[in-house]
């Protein structure tokens, strides 16, 4: 037995072939090489906050470190968060949302994670809009389930409705996903179509799973929650965006009352619990210094999509529709390529500009279409358009 | 169609009938119960070191807030924390590894959901010994694979060999797992049989996933790692257990080669990152002050379990193997009941002594097996003992 010839081992499972890889990932390593050289690169592909952690969230996560709270959480998370993000639906949107509803994750992706899992059978299918956040479909695929990507342009502001969910449910789907406002579109659904989707799903037997993870950064109007609609929807949201706390990896969702037990043993199961740390630092977030800071950083970011949103456009980008929220505009580069990924490298290389190339958001046109982030200043994404108007010349 | 009859929607994925809670959840709750009604509980059931962080991680992590390390990291982890990872395998084991091969994960937890998404396809199999770690068998399901629990008794350590593997395999099986030292039962793989195991799985083309999260704490020996015996085993390790930060969320593994892509791949979507704080804090669980006081910790844990080890037998449970590591004693309670989730809730409810009843550690005899864990100081651990005397006399 000791001289048995070995057998091959297997390779990677057959779902890793579905799972792309972040394709800005390219941009990013050739930017960095291009700063290792003493080049300067104009950053406008990163999509999280320039802004480091607001100053009360850190000193609370110091506070927090200092006074021992490193052990394990109850896999929900601690109460007082749940009971302060609760109250927080309450105080921004009227909402009454009870703190048994609300489970804290490992970001968002985090909770995306226990909803797919708890929710999607093998074979089963969810709805979601292309151009889209890339990790949606493989949330699902992981779980062995098939991700249906409705092409969604500018004719409907990039977002589902409920034609198009009539037209792509099949028997097989269980779920659709809403991302308002959308990466990388920055678009939201309105509460009057999110009524008529809410309809169309409760007809169909369908759950909806509402991505608002940039909820807090809307310009110009007023975000409303899934929640204040419907107390069957999953709602996910996050402290990396509004908040500012990428890095700590800190999310929550608000699941219907049936389903937070099943969302609890998984996250027992999965989790442990979310980062203690974060947890204490983030019961910080909600408190009136920490909001006015966060007030202020979205309305810089306001300044910021008016002035790229114009200038982008006068180079002559495509941005058919005003986007509302987020920090991101997607932008058809039909004008000046049919190739989006070369491009992207190309005004690298040349320009020192960086952009993610279509392909991260789906294969909706991926091609002809780049998204730029106005996650740096004003004085940075002026250079950046000053250096983009040079090229494109 | 506004006027559609709703539709119901569908229930819980079909995996999570087969995932369950932690049943030490019940004890938990009723200790808290019986704490807030003035009742002091001695807790033998927690599944993490007492000791709060070491003082010089918990430094670094003020540090790391103080400098703004706040956001995203890459997805595998910061290279300084992936080197050092990477050098510990020298300095401890005298096993060289390349940073490459490091991924530095959100708990052991997201190390074992990364691998297993990378190994399993539906439908093949994972061995594993019974008891072991709950999560292990949920990681495989999650997935839609098949976890295998190899009934492992006192005769074999309760750890799987080279014949149970052998007689257990099936076409459909695609890897074992081993941990050593295990929880619950803290006993461990020589490194003779490891290589057997490795033999097994060489001619059978299985892969192994070795769980070495307790590996810095083994008393009166030395653990070796798997890396030394194979270049293509997953190594699984953690920060929680030897070096103290639980609540922290950060882990590592190690993986062939020709797998790190995948699990960057995966890594990024499901994850986007591992926690930054805790990350830069890590940086310091190697430096030569924080092994003193973590060495401190072992050797308080090594006189617990003499201490514990003792009495428990004495007081006529089971344990017929000496734990040589970890820090829990898998305790047979034949002599007092056959049912150990009553005996556990009886022994919290009427002596205040609080510890895990075999059924969170799978289906081998759970009802005649119970864990305690020596994660409170010795004071403690002679009440729980003197207590469970009066209990049991």
């Amino acid at each position: 037995m000791g001289a048995a010839r070995p057998t091959k081992r297997s390779g990677p499972a057959a779902r890793m072939r579905d799972i792309a890889p972040f394709h800005v990932m390219d941009v990013l390593a050739r930017a960095a090489q291009l700063e290792a050289q003493g080049r300067r690169i104009i950053h406008m592909e990163v999509g999280e906050p320039d802004f480091p952690t607001a100053e009360p969230i850190v000193a609370a996560g110091q506070r927090a470190l200092a006074s021992g709270h490193t052990h394990y959480t109850p896999a929900c998370g601690i109460q007082a968060l749940r009971e302060a993000i609760a109250r927080h639906y309450g105080d921004r949107y009227g909402v009454e949302v009870a703190p048994e509803r609300v489970v804290v994750t490992a970001g968002a992706s985090g909770a995306l994670l226990l909803i797919m899992g708890v929710l999607v059978n093998p074979g089963q299918s969810v709805l979601m809009a292309d151009p889209g956040y890339p990790c949606n479909r493989h949330f699902v695929r992981v779980f062995e389930g098939r991700p249906v990507s409705i092409p969604a342009g500018p004719e409907v502001a990039y977002q589902l409705t409920a034609d198009l969910i009539e037209r792509y449910a099949e028997p097989e789907t269980v779920a659709v996903m809403l991302a308002s406002p959308s990466n990388p579109t920055g678009t939201m659904v309105a509460p009057e179509d999110l009524q008529g989707i809410l309809r169309t799903l409760d007809a169909r037997g369908l759950h909806l799973v509402a991505d608002e993870i940039y909820q807090g950064l809307v310009y110009g109007g007023h975000a409303t929650t899934a929640l204040g609609l419907s107390g069957e929807a999953f709602v996910v949201n996050s402290f990396s965006k509004y908040f500012g706390m990428t890095g700590w990896r800190l999310g929550w969702l608000v699941g219907p009352e049936a389903f937070v037990r099943d969302v609890e043993k998984l996250a027992q199961n999965l989790f442990i619990s979310p980062p203690t740390p974060a947890q204490h630092a983030a019961l910080a977030a909600f408190e009136p210094d920490t909001l006015e800071i966060l007030e202020e950083r979205r309305r810089a970011f306001e300044t910021r999509r008016d002035f790229l949103l114009a200038a982008l456009r006068e180079l002559g980008f495509s941005i058919p529709i005003e986007p509302a929220g987020a920090f991101y505009l997607y932008a058809g580069c039909e004008r000046f390529t049919n190739d989006s990924q070369a491009f992207a490298l190309d005004v690298l290389e040349r320009a020192g500009v960086a952009f993610t190339p279509g392909l991260d958001f789906g294969r909706n046109e991926p091609e002809r279409h780049v998204r730029f982030a106005y996650t740096t200043g004003l004085a940075e994404l002026e250079e950046g358009v000053e250096r983009l108007r040079r090229y494109l010349g």
